[in-house]
């Protein structure tokens, strides 16, 4: 569906023609009968084989005794049994064809040495027969462009909205059940939990979402990796093709023992991992929530020509603030075009000069919000600004709101630079009211300045990489 | 009101037992209409005195013609009328009486040079009729324990919930029209904007901060100092008696000069300042939000007893950031006491290790709603563990959110521990209400892992600072 490889092994997980649920379908929060629900609602439209000899049928379709006695395309298989049993069920998966399996079960290497032997068998099975593996310990996939969402927690929605982010990591926390996806009003293309990354792990899933035509950003969170290098080359490959956004836990000595215990594998050394992103484009980013808030700043915004940033706001401290923290992501103050200044100053006293600070205005004048668009858009149209970063004041209070969504429409239709933006206010309601509307024209907008500047420099700094292997430095 | 320093000449501006304001009283979003309303509102009892010569009344109040024609006791006026006429109604304040004045109208040193010699001469008349000046270009001040809120914005709410936290700034962006308050679970004890910060400064703020029974905790936010070295000796003799919390801003040269633009002043070296917190005892602060956000971890927590750190989390992931986070705050990462491992141990394996998983516990298990609080309990009472962070999962499904509260409300009970915790799911309202309602038992939630941590590690600073005051190393 929309993927130039359709014959990558991964592409099983994401886009299976039928899949087969192993496991208990008892009614409850979590396990079998909570994923054929899951698929159900999100709307999957391949077939669903629930397989458990001791019941008869879930959610109005029927429950199969074993795996044998399926007929029909099962390219994925989910297994949610017992540890000591997962081997069996995976030998039937190989014997029955299917080549992709997702072992949500927990009990491996995690747990202790017993475990760590299981998932050896495992490992050892799963390469003879060629099945590829996810898990164990695993919260699974999503895929929004098909609807395929096996989640087996209830997490009490179940259709994500599309976008163009793929965000995976080594930990269910990016799963529908831990995450308030409706939040994100740019959507995600795909999500993968590695879990304990038995088999498939980053690089694989760096190579298939490098191909995936529904994905424009990768962003992901990373304890571990089992070959460094293989990893490099991995996202020096994809990095080329798209922005690769990506955070490092476990950079401690005290982090990464810990990473060792919950997923059973080694961090990596924090330094390697530097060198590593500065050689291949890595975006870096800084803490668990960016994978989430980072991508949309690539996922409806053109590359920025430059660096320099110019400042629109309300309030003069948020400037400062702004200011400080370009300096931090290789971002300048822009200079106005004199074109501009002049016909900002004639607007109102000093707004001529970047940061150009409304606020004096706003107060002053009654039609402040006519004079605002047209203030916004002279500096996105000067040629001296490659980037704007704007405040926006908000209240539930008379037709602010909509003045705000109509001016931001007309700018959608005017002006390709980047733009984003900080709302803040007496009402938190109002702020995440706005919010929403701008974000579903296409503009970004975070929760704090710094946020907002951090963004603009990865886009920068994705910008800057790109058109340096476009036009090699002679 | 509360004050042991109720002859403080900046008490006057807090609580005044009568308030003049000069200004417009058209009906609207700002000014002396707002400003009269959102006293009426706030719950203040003291005399309001508007004055303008062309109202006759406002929100069914008197407005007097001048400041002459008022009777009764003023212990404070606000001022927002055009610049250029604020010296002639401050000579007028001044032969009133009237010691104490709020300047909001903008129009001065922010502006250009005739707007900073207009600043002069007005600061010129205060010092020698001794009146004491917040502004001007301010929103002013909020004082919750008597319901003095004078905001000159419509913000839409006017009562604050009354807290142990003064916040304070250089910026508008701290008054009720800019933030929204309602948020703050643990409110507020004072608010003050500097605006341009003319007379009254940081400095005036701490000596009566230090002595106002109803602050607990100051949060500043700073772009510049008039005087450093008397800024520090103030630092000193507040930070020994309560946390200081401050962020700088304006640390780039970018920055500094941004700051002059919007209030006119000239911004500090940033290396000073941080010889200045290291010297005097102040925890400082990465980010603006951070003065709304941090002081509660010390509005309802005890000191730590040491930096060793208890985690007890649904999911591993986040123990992993949590620890690198440790790493960077000064906190270490408990080794449980043996009775405290072996009894956990009981309940489920590998549960006897920090950090404490119990996502496998907590979906192996039917009862685990009755083990977490056990748990919670048992690493709390750990001899071996002064601090406990914590992650709970929270969905609107089932009896989940009451079951936490309810665990909490016996934790409060029975443990004097800080105890800091992260909220993760599916659910942004159900994430909101669990938070609300495990805050107003008196348990700061924040909103990432991260910040958590930060939070923790600002507590833990504190208490070490105080404890070698307390104990000097011989």
């Amino acid at each position: 569906m929309a993927h130039d490889a359709g014959d990558s092994p991964i592409s099983r997980f994401f886009d299976p023609r039928g899949i087969a649920i192993v496991g208990s379908f008892r009614e409850g929060h979590f396990g079998g009968y909570v994923i054929v629900k899951s698929l159900m609602n999100a709307g999957y439209d391949g077939a669903i084989y629930p397989v458990n000899p001791g019941y008869k049928e879930v959610h109005g379709i029927r429950v199969y005794p074993s795996l044998r006695d399926l007929s029909g395309q099962v390219d994925l298989a989910v297994i949610m049994v017992n540890a000591r049993t997962v081997f069996q069920i995976l030998k039937e998966c190989a014997d029955k064809g299917i080549r992709a399996v997702i072992i949500v079960a927990d009990g491996f290497a995690e747990r202790d040495e017993r475990g760590s032997r299981l998932q050896q068998d495992i490992v050892s099975l799963a390469k003879r027969a060629a099945v590829r593996i996810i898990g164990p310990n695993t919260a699974g996939v999503v895929n929004t462009a098909n609807g395929f969402n096996p989640c087996p927690y209830e997490a009490g929605y179940y259709r994500l909205r599309q976008g163009v982010t793929a965000i995976s990591a080594q930990t269910g926390m990016i799963n529908p059940q831990a995450f308030p996806y409706a939040q994100i009003n740019f959507g995600v293309s795909k999500i993968c939990d590695f879990g304990n990354k038995c088999d498939v792990d980053e690089v694989d899933m760096l190579d298939y979402l490098g191909d995936d035509r529904d994905t424009k950003v990768i962003s992901m969170y990373i304890e571990s990796l089992r070959d460094g290098r293989r990893f490099l080359e991995a996202a020096k490959r994809v990095a080329a093709k798209k922005p690769l956004l990506v955070v490092k836990a476990g950079r401690t000595e005290a982090g990464a023992k810990a990473s060792q215990s919950h997923t059973g594998s080694l961090a990596m050394d924090a330094q390697i991992f530097d060198a590593v992103c500065l050689q291949s484009g890595i975006l870096r980013l800084e803490r668990f929530r960016d994978i989430f808030e980072m991508p949309k700043i690539f996922a409806a915004q053109d590359l920025p020509e430059g660096n320099r940033v110019g400042i629109v706001t309300v309030t003069g401290g948020v400037a400062v603030m702004a200011i400080d923290e370009c300096a931090k992501h290789g971002l300048s103050l822009a200079r106005l075009g004199g074109g501009t200044a002049a016909a900002l100053e004639k607007l109102f006293v000093k707004l001529g000069t970047n940061p150009v600070d409304v606020g004096p205005m706003m107060a002053a004048v009654p039609n402040a919000f006519d004079l605002y668009p047209r203030i916004l858009a002279s500096v996105l149209a000067d040629q001296h600004v490659d980037a704007v970063f704007t405040v926006l004041w908000a209240t539930p209070a008379g037709n602010i709101i909509s003045r705000y969504v109509e001016t931001y429409e007309g700018l959608k239709a005017r002006f390709r630079k980047p733009l984003v933006t900080w709302i803040y206010g007496p009402d938190a309601g109002a702020i995440a009211e706005l919010g929403g509307r701008l974000e579903r024209i296409g503009f970004p907008v975070f929760d704090t300045p710094e946020k907002c500047i951090r963004a603009l420099g990865l886009l920068w700094r994705y910008a800057s990489i790109n058109r340096q292997q476009a036009q090699p430095v002679s």
